[in-house]
C-alpha cells in the first residue's frame, strides 16, 4: 500500500492546556479537514519528531510547551485572542498567526445582541424577582429610544452594530480610527469617547487589548456613563479597572455588568464577580470557535504554506494584534 | 372662556384594578392624546354621571364594575388579551374592542428574539453555573442547526418568525387554518402539530386561549418533544397542563420552560414554578402595552365613534378573539 501523502510531512504538534476530551475532539475536527498531515499531542512526540516540527496548531497553549520545539517558525492558533503569547513570545522570532473566521464575527455579533436584549428586557432584574417571588412588571422603553455603543468597530464590531440597527436601538461606536458606518454614531479619540459614553444606556467593549486599551475603563470614563447604564465586557478583563468597576456598581453608578472576560481565567472561587447582584459572570463564552469551520481554515492555511512554503497573515507583535 | 368640547361629551370611565399610579399614568396619557374628552377613574363618578356613560376604557377590569354603567354600549381595552371579560361577558350585548397595536406585535417578537436566545445561548445554564462557582463553556450549537417552532402564526407568529428568521434560525410554524409564509415550515392540524413538535428545540407558544387550545400542551403532546427542547409561553398559562409540565420538567423529558403567563395571576407565592431550577418565571411582561402609541390608538377610535356613532372592530364572542 502506498501512502505517499502521510508520509511526506513532518507531523504537527496540537498544543493545548491539558484537558483530553477537548484535544481529542479538536485533533479529530484537524485531521478530518486534513487527512493528508499527521496531527498528535504535543506530549506524544519523541524528541526526534520534535525535532522536525517547523509549525503547531495551538488552543490557548502554555507558551513554555512551545519551547521544546526547536525549529518551530510559525504556529496556528485556534483562538482569536492572542495577546499571552504575543506577550511571552513577542520577542522571539516566531510568527503566529490568529484564527480569522468568518464564523466567528457571526457568532459574536449574535452574543452581542442576546445579552443587550438581556439587558434591554430587565433579565437580570426578573431573575432577582424570581428568587424572592415577587410578581412585578418592569417599566418597557422601546429600542428606539435606547443607545447601544460599541468600543471597537473591527470586523467584530461591524458585525455586531448590524444587528443591533436590525434590532431596533441608536448604535454608537468608537474605535482608534475614526470609521465611517452606515445608522452608527462613529467617535474615535478621548474627546469622542466621552461624548458617546455620555448618552450610553448599554456599552459593550470589543477591543483588543494593547498598551492603548489596558484599563480604558477606569473609575473616570465608568463616570462618563449615566447612572442607569450597563456593561458588557466581550473582550479581555484587563481593558476594565476591577476596582473601579465594583466601586461603580456597589455606588449605584452602573446599574449592571455582564462579564465573559476576566484578568484571570477560569475566574478564582474566591473573586467578589461570582456573587456580586449586579454582575452576571459568563465563563469566556461570547464566541466560541465553531471547531469544524475553523478547521476548514487551519487546513486552508497549512496548504498552502505546504505547496509554497508560505506563512498566511500573522501578527503585528508591536501594534499587539 | 368658550370650552364647548369639553362639554360636549359625557365623561369616559377609565375602569382597572385598584393600582392608583398606574390608573394615573394611563388616565394622563389617555387625556394627552385626546385633550377633549373627559377621561376620569370609574370610583370617581357620580351615579348620574355613570348613567350617561355608553363608551369605557378599561385594562384588565373586575367584570363587575362594569355592571354599575347601565347604559354601556361597548367597552375599549387597552389590553390585547380579553378572554376573561369575553368569558364574563359574552353573553351579553356589550361589545368588545381589544387593542391592536402594531408595536405591541413588534414588541412581542423581540420578546420572543429574547428569550429564544437566553436559551440558545444557554442563559438559565450559566446563572447556575455562577451560583455555583462553575467555570464550564457549554457547547455551542448554531442557530443554522436549531428549529425554533411557534405555535400560533397570527400577526404576533408572523412578526416574530421574521425575526428568528433573521437571527439564523430554522423557523416552524402551527396554526389552527393552514398557512403559507416565506421560510417558514407550516403545519396545521393534530397530525401537523406532531410533527411539528418531533423535530422542535425550542417552542413558543403564542396561540390565543380558546376551547380548542385549553391545555393543547400536556403529557401526549408535550412528549412529541425531543428530550433537549425547551418550552416559552407568552400566551395564556391555560393552554398548558401545569402538572404535566412539571412532570416533563422533572423526568427530564424537557429541558427549561419560560413561563410569562400562569392560570391564576399574580402567581400565588405557594406556586412551584418560583423555585422549580428548570423553569423561569415572568411576570406576564413579554409584550407591555406601550401606553403613548395605545393612547392614541384609542384615541382615534374614540373620534370616530363621537363623529360619527361607529364602534371599531369588536370581538367574536363565539370564536373567543
Amino acid at each position: 500500500m502506498n501512502l505517499p501523502s502521510i508520509k511526506k510531512f513532518p507531523v504537527i504538534p496540537f498544543v493545548a492546556p491539558s484537558d483530553y476530551a477537548h484535544t481529542l475532539r479538536w485533533i479529530n475536527a484537524l485531521q478530518q479537514a486534513m487527512p493528508h498531515e499527521r496531527i498528535l499531542p504535543l506530549q506524544s512526540l519523541s524528541a526526534e519528531e520534535r525535532a522536525q516540527c517547523t509549525v503547531a496548531i495551538v488552543a490557548n497553549p502554555d507558551p513554555d510547551d512551545l519551547k521544546s520545539l526547536p525549529n518551530l517558525r510559525w504556529i496556528h492558533s485556534v483562538w482569536a485572542g492572542v495577546e499571552r503569547l504575543v506577550d511571552d513570545l513577542g520577542a522571539s522570532s516566531l510568527k503566529i498567526v490568529r484564527l480569522v473566521d468568518p464564523q466567528l464575527a457571526e457568532t459574536m455579533a449574535e452574543a452581542v445582541l442576546a445579552w443587550t436584549l438581556y439587558l434591554h428586557r430587565d433579565m437580570p432584574a426578573y431573575a432577582q424577582q424570581q428568587m424572592a417571588r415577587r410578581w412585578h412588571a418592569q417599566d418597557y422603553v422601546r429600542p428606539q429610544r435606547k443607545t447601544v455603543s460599541l468600543l471597537g468597530l473591527g470586523a467584530l464590531g461591524e458585525a455586531a452594530a448590524r444587528r443591533l440597527l436590525g434590532a431596533g436601538f441608536q448604535v454608537s461606536g468608537w474605535s482608534r480610527t475614526q470609521k465611517n458606518l452606515s445608522g452608527v454614531d462613529c467617535y474615535s479619540g478621548s474627546q469622542g469617547l466621552q461624548t458617546m459614553l455620555n448618552k450610553t444606556d448599554i456599552l459593550i467593549c470589543l477591543l483588543p487589548l494593547t498598551a492603548e486599551t489596558r484599563e480604558l475603563l477606569n473609575a473616570m470614563t465608568l463616570a462618563y456613563l449615566p447612572a442607569h447604564a450597563s456593561l458588557i465586557n466581550f473582550a479581555r478583563g484587563r481593558i476594565i479597572n476591577d476596582d473601579d468597576l465594583r466601586s461603580a456598581l456597589d455606588a449605584g453608578r452602573l446599574q449592571h455588568a455582564v462579564l465573559d472576560v476576566f484578568a484571570t481565567e477560569p475566574l478564582p472561587p474566591d473573586q467578589w464577580h461570582w456573587t456580586h447582584p449586579k454582575v452576571t459572570v459568563l465563563p469566556h463564552c461570547s464566541a466560541p470557535t465553531d471547531r469544524e469551520t475553523a478547521s476548514q481554515i487551519v487546513a486552508n492555511n497549512m496548504r498552502v504554506y505546504r505547496e509554497h512554503g508560505r506563512i498566511p497573515e500573522h501578527i503585528d507583535v508591536q501594534r499587539g494584534y
